[in-house]
């Protein structure tokens, strides 16, 4: 075994889109497990949208990474070694073990992973962060009925791909948003979305109406945008918005120029009598364990599926994020570190 | 007894802030209740931001007044004649008489009024459609708890100033924003509000900064525009707005200049987790006699405070009601026709 720890820092903040030059990919020694702590070699690493929050100095719902800290992020890991009463060696966790070979850990965050039950990626995706955020937002806020028509937008991706596919599930029209007829595919003949529309497409907010014919009853927002845009005249009353994520404004240098269109959004809400709601997974943190029953039990017996867009190398990690805030990916984005 | 039914009928739809010459008296022949209706004399005309939606062509939650008819409006009124089974001459009752001296009614949304119960004014405000805004909007959507902060604008109207005594009542601080020192002394000394301030003072953000020095919990959005600007930085995490009105902007022509700032309310909306609804009374007319047992028992108890605004004439009503959209009014503005 080496004793060198490769791992990502964050070496500048970015301004607009990230790239090569705001990591620094540093090696360093082997962090050693003190009494109570167990040492872990990271397998895979999670790549998330909610990272570049993570690389601005402003305060979100989350501290940002310092400057020079290791890049955050959550890891399917084996366990090294261990000083933990609750870890032995070989054990397959998931844990927040950030961009890097290997980290320690206190066991907080830890959840033993049965590779038996699932494939271990699975942790990171649709039984992992992204698949209990499309659960809880689109179960709690979302709460789709039958025969009432779901949108969500980056749908081939993990939260947008799970969502759909809950929605089908209790009985709603799903309708999936994704970049290019490829994506828009998958979501057809793959993942049973009812339609699929393509936001790069020119007539995109006609082509959005033409597959809404009784309107929108929930949208589960994860881009913002263009999209919400597209979303929003098509709302029927009493409609819910689940708000996960902005991903399209994450690199936004400045506001879009005028006007003011919040008199707009406001009015829409109250007319429409909308139901906008925030939400991160860990506000339904209590949920965790019924999320993991009830998909883990779907995606054991075929009901539901998921696809992965894997890469190797710890280094490809900061192109690989670049690109996935660009819709490079499809699928769920893992980077196999070793 | 006249033959002669004065009405004000839509006369041009306003381009901006309405006047006189968007209404016209009429002079029209009493109306004659035919068998199952009862005719009513009109005593009380409410007035209410509502209306102006009412007088503009694009459709809302309800239908607009057509040119050349007779404003819609609540009204208290006396049954003069009657051929329905449920109604007898002399009673009073809340209906939807419009801005007339006469109605008739088939007896649908007629209210019978208990006049030793309560003011029968009281029908049009604080025991009315005003009053179970407040109280539906508050209860169902705001959910104050104790020691939160409530915040509501146009405090001193029939809304807003049930809003911040229902939230006393609920243990939170009432916090009142209203136009001048006057009103701001009233929501104070009268109406036992924990703080008050004055919207149209030039440090009023900071002034609102400094009330509210735990943040907002609860923003019981009625005015909308300058008012919500100044709110919304100061939003806890998961705060509540319910949404029912936007009164600042119903006269507007164009929208603000940029730039857009969607994308900051969105991502508000998303780190803060909040919860923005929109909804009109009726959305919970289930609720309706729960309403008026709790604050029928609240007034006849003494413990919530209302205070009418009553101008003379219905001839006064258009002039009236364009001062309600500035401000002018100091509680509810109700025209007595007779």
């Amino acid at each position: 075994m080496t004793n060198v720890n490769r791992r990502i820092v964050l070496a500048a903040r970015p301004h607009g889109e990230p790239n090569a030059s705001h990591f620094r990919l540093e090696e360093a020694r082997m962090p050693v497990a003190k009494a109570g702590e167990v040492l872990l070699a990271n397998h895979y690493l999670s790549l998330d949208p909610y990272m570049r929050g993570r690389m601005s100095a402003a305060k979100s719902y989350a501290e940002p990474v310092a400057i020079g800290d290791t890049m955050v992020g959550a890891t399917v890991a084996e366990v090294i070694e261990s000083q933990h009463p609750d870890y032995r060696v070989g054990e397959t966790v998931v844990g927040f073990g950030g961009w890097q070979d290997f980290a320690v850990s206190d066991g907080r965050g830890l959840r033993r992973l049965d590779p038996e039950a699932a494939p271990v990626t699975t942790a990171l995706g649709i039984l992992g962060m992204p698949g209990m955020t499309a659960y809880t937002g689109l179960l709690n806020i979302g709460q789709p009925k039958t025969g009432e028509t779901v949108v969500v937008a980056a749908a081939t991706g993990p939260v947008g791909s799970l969502v759909g596919q809950i929605a089908k599930r209790k009985g709603a029209r799903a309708v999936g948003i994704a970049g290019g007829p490829e994506k828009c595919a998958f979501l057809r003949d793959t993942l049973g979305f009812d339609a699929a529309v393509d936001h790069r497409a020119e007539d995109f907010p006609d082509a959005l109406a033409a597959v809404c014919p009784d309107g929108i009853d929930v949208y589960f927002e994860n881009v913002g945008g263009a999209v919400f845009d597209a979303v929003l005249p098509l709302l029927n009353n009493f409609a819910r918005i689940p708000v996960c994520g902005l991903v399209s404004g994450y690199n936004a240098t400045e506001l879009p120029p005028g006007p003011d269109r919040v008199p707009v959004l406001m009015r829409a809400i109250l007319s429409k009598r909308l139901h906008v709601q925030g939400f991160i997974v860990w506000d339904f943190a209590a949920q965790e364990s019924a999320f993991l029953q009830d998909v883990g039990a779907w995606l054991r017996e075929g009901l539901v599926v998921h696809r992965e867009d894997i890469v190797d190398g710890l280094e490809k990690a900061p192109d690989a994020f670049a690109g996935l805030l660009q819709g490079r990916n499809f699928g769920k984005l893992i980077v196999r570190i070793r």
